[in-house]
């Protein structure tokens, strides 16, 4: 598996990377980021894995989010994917629509056509791009936490309720907690994974919990100003959960707080070091 | 005068606004963005002036500054003008280049046809926008630092220096010590003020400093692999004029970083820290 650095800076005495592979599980080109931190050669360091939302690139995260501080003082990689498959081969949504099709993988493989070929983010963020970053970053694959914002907030969720024993802590921003329950989801899940409702429980949070998943602890943080979150987020619908199933989970409304980057940005240092207290 | 709100939204437990008025000094339209931190009704703060580089807006340094933790932190405000006047009616590079023109104001007020009617940057920033922040904002004119970027820290240098009263401190990441001697500023300089370099003097920080201009001190950090180094920036020059002139400028070479917003995102904090030492 080859992989080509399209550019690097130095930043808070890392380098911040972006790169570009062929994709065996998408099919297509797939470019991520990645940021290391200043470390000792031979060292591997602890790994954060962000899943970004509906219509971003690793850029937005990159430009925005205000990580590389946190992660220099905690001495964490952190790795930003795509949120879907590119290019002109790709099909989108037929209206061109923000929230399915390109920029809108929702972190599943795609089983109906036309979207099946392309649309295979779970097997790209949990497989090939772990053992592509595994194989060419100095990342511990024994400490590995992940994140995400919004729909990256709901992979985040559902990949670390999945494989929760890869991720030692799971955390999101805003994030779309039962996409079974909501617009967004419902779209997504029926064009992706077709009408049998079934198989939308192994990409929905909530069900998950529901269906027996487990984790010790959550960390979710929330606007209380967000556009979405009365018909796109109800986090109330994982407290619930949450409490029925045990899990601990730490959901805090923060009042004035809209769904953007100037919400994330705010509290991505308390969730990095959240993570780093519990990978080290 | 009356100032209209484009956007704004909660971050760091401030407020991050970008705002539109009608200038009189440039005879357009223009949009600039604050930063207010938590504080009291009533309340005043200390204010940063923030100017940008070439290309750029008050978007970059909004996205990529990564400023408002430690604006949150020292409860600064912090004001990001634009970098020239915009709009089809004003003039540009006739060839579309990057280094004048629209996005390449040079923080100067412009004598030469056709750049004089709008190209006022001088006027605006030092004039006609202060007046607009103090009337709109909870700013404190007798707390008053400036800071920039490339062409910003050029303007930075220039007006700290100009008007030294004004500001209890000034520093600048990257900045252009002194376009008479390099060819964006003699470019600039050139057309916006026409070919009697005497003229110049006046927008250049290190002639500035040989024709009398004093501070105490200053603070520059310069990122030792910037592409631009060699040719447009030429920090030596700046050390040069503030030994023979006993100013006490700390100016550091940052090993492996470049002239991005990778690089002052990463300094950030350390000038704000440094500004609000000075502003209370």
């Amino acid at each position: 598996m080859s992989v080509e650095r399209i550019s690097a800076a130095k930043s808070f005495e890392g380098i911040q990377g972006v790169y570009r592979h062929a994709s065996a599980a998408t099919g297509t080109d797939m470019t991520f980021s990645v940021f290391v931190p200043a470390h000792e050669a031979g060292e591997t360091l602890p790994v954060v894995w962000y899943l970004s939302g509906l219509t971003c690139t690793h850029s937005n995260v990159n430009e925005k989010g205000e990580f590389r501080a946190a992660c220099a003082k905690h001495r964490l990689i952190f790795v930003a994917p795509d949120t879907s498959p590119r290019g002109d081969t790709v099909p989108d949504d037929p209206a061109g629509a923000y929230d399915f099709g390109l920029g809108a993988g929702f972190y599943l493989d795609a089983t109906q056509d036309p979207w099946a070929a392309n649309y295979r983010m779970w097997s790209y963020v949990t497989q090939e791009l772990p053992e592509l970053v595994f194989a060419n970053f100095p990342a511990d694959p024994s400490a590995q936490a992940i994140m995400g914002h919004s729909m990256g907030g709901h992979g985040a969720l559902t990949i670390g309720l999945a494989l929760a024993e890869r991720f030692r802590s799971v955390s999101a921003f805003a994030p779309i907690v039962a996409p079974s329950q909501v617009p967004w989801g419902q779209k997504a899940l029926g064009n992706y994974l077709g009408p049998d409702r079934a198989a939308w429980r192994k990409h929905d949070a909530v069900a998950l919990i529901e269906d027996g998943a487990r984790r010790a602890e959550l960390l979710v943080d929330q606007g209380a100003d967000d556009q979405f979150l009365q018909t796109e987020l109800r986090p109330e619908l994982l407290r619930a959960a949450c409490a029925d199933a045990g899990i601990d989970l730490t959901l805090t409304l923060r009042p004035g707080y809209d769904h953007s980057y100037y919400f994330v940005s705010t509290f991505m240092a308390d969730h990095l070091a959240w993570h780093a207290a519990r990978l080290r």
